[in-house]
């Protein structure tokens, strides 16, 4: 089942400003930067416990943040639900009819497995779910 | 200074329909509507201690997320920080270079004081800034 909001990503062009920005200027608590190889990110932690912000940046340039600043100067991309038994949700809400971006969860950061939903299975918006990894 | 992540706001078509997805599909503890006559919304509200998400519809088909569902179907719509000091905030701000929508901070939900930082000002993501009433 879900059982927390595990993060809020939004999408920046330029990741040291905007890592200034909601350090300094939103005074943020700044965790440390992870590059998320199979996400091609390159993601910033601002831990809001038990949530978090998540800047999320191309990693070297491409992937779908990449795609995404192309058409946007930057913006909320996801929200993140997360999961305790992420294939007994995927299979709850598939049957429900939601339709997902990929068939299986696949590696996110900190080890968890990620799966989205498709927006247009949510009015526009992209649903990220999560499971974290033992190690966390 | 800015003490808390207050809400997600996400923007939505249906509002009975969201709130039966947020609450049965996401699981999300659900707290009620609200209509806020100054911002022309109508807000239902999911706890996620300490901070929330609002799912926010056009209050009689007006205001700003009426036009914002004129051009999508809806989506991530802002995300907004809590001040203990709204005022001595702006100007902080302000003085850093940061537009807002408005010159004044106005009333929000639950006797809250709010304003808008421009999107612009923050690659692309509306920023609000809250003050909780003195009931709240």
């Amino acid at each position: 089942m879900i059982t927390a909001l595990d993060h809020i990503a939004i999408a920046v062009p330029e990741l040291e400003k905007a890592i200034a920005r909601f350090k300094e200027d939103f005074q943020l608590n700044f965790e440390g930067t992870e590059d998320v190889q199979d996400a091609k990110t390159s993601t910033a932690f601002f831990p809001v416990p038990p949530t978090s912000i998540e800047l999320v940046h191309p990693l070297n340039g491409e992937g779908p943040i990449a795609k995404y600043l192309e058409k946007k100067p930057g913006g909320l991309h996801h929200i993140c639900f997360r999961s305790d038994n992420i294939e007994e949700d995927v299979a709850r809400l598939k049957a429900k009819g939601y339709q997902f971006l990929s068939d299986e969860p696949s590696p996110g950061a900190h080890n968890s497995k990620v799966i989205f939903i498709h927006p247009k299975s949510c009015d526009g918006v992209l649903v990220e779910i999560n499971q974290p990894g033992d190690d966390h």
